[in-house]
């Protein structure tokens, strides 16, 4: 089974951290969506962290676990601490194969969804 | 003419904000795009600002802009201290319309856009 692991910074915010896991669900309820399993896990501030993130996957029968780094830009924590992490948690479960996909402010999709959200009826402020 | 504000939080990164850049010429490129400009602005450590970002659109004859949040969560910077900002830099431009729209990360789409990155192929970490 393949796993899509969704990894956020995280916020000290609730609300914040709520958003992402409620994407997650979003994700998993895709018609056209092939993961046996969608599973959110925080950098920092928000649980799981990254190695819960990854156990509980493999828990739930995870062989191949997909990343997808849910960040705007490809700064440290893209390039460097998530790499980093994921090494860790790999080495505790040295047969699930885990890949890293593009970051999603690398997707080819942003540029048309900027525009949609700009076409959409925004809220004035004047 | 319609404007179209791309509003990043900015990096002191210079290639982060160029990222953002390039993905406001993206959009500009669009097939579908209706609004005679896309300007780029940052909240913090990039080049130009909201107030300058707006008058930038304001110069170039936009009689209405559309903000779009770059910003993956609804943040104090989304829900407090970027409409703050707009407010300024409409107060020195009474007669054009601003408008908010929905921050990125708070997208229908993007969704379909997380699925999309986890199904193209990603590199292996293990």
């Amino acid at each position: 089974m393949r796993a899509l692991l969704l990894i956020a910074h995280g916020s000290r915010k609730a609300y914040a951290n709520d958003e992402v896991r409620r994407l997650a669900e979003r994700v998993e309820a895709l018609e056209g969506n092939d993961f046996g399993l969608v599973v959110t896990a925080f950098l920092e501030f928000g649980e799981p962290d990254i190695l819960r993130g990854v156990d509980r996957c493999v828990d739930f029968g995870a062989a191949e676990i997909v990343v997808v780094p849910y960040f705007l830009a490809a700064g440290n924590h893209v390039v460097r601490d998530l790499p980093r992490e994921l090494e860790c948690a790999g080495a505790r479960h040295p047969r699930v194969r885990i890949g890293i996909a593009a970051h999603v402010g690398g997707a080819d999709a942003l540029a048309g969804l900027v525009l949609q959200c700009a076409q959409e009826e925004p809220s004035r402020t004047r």
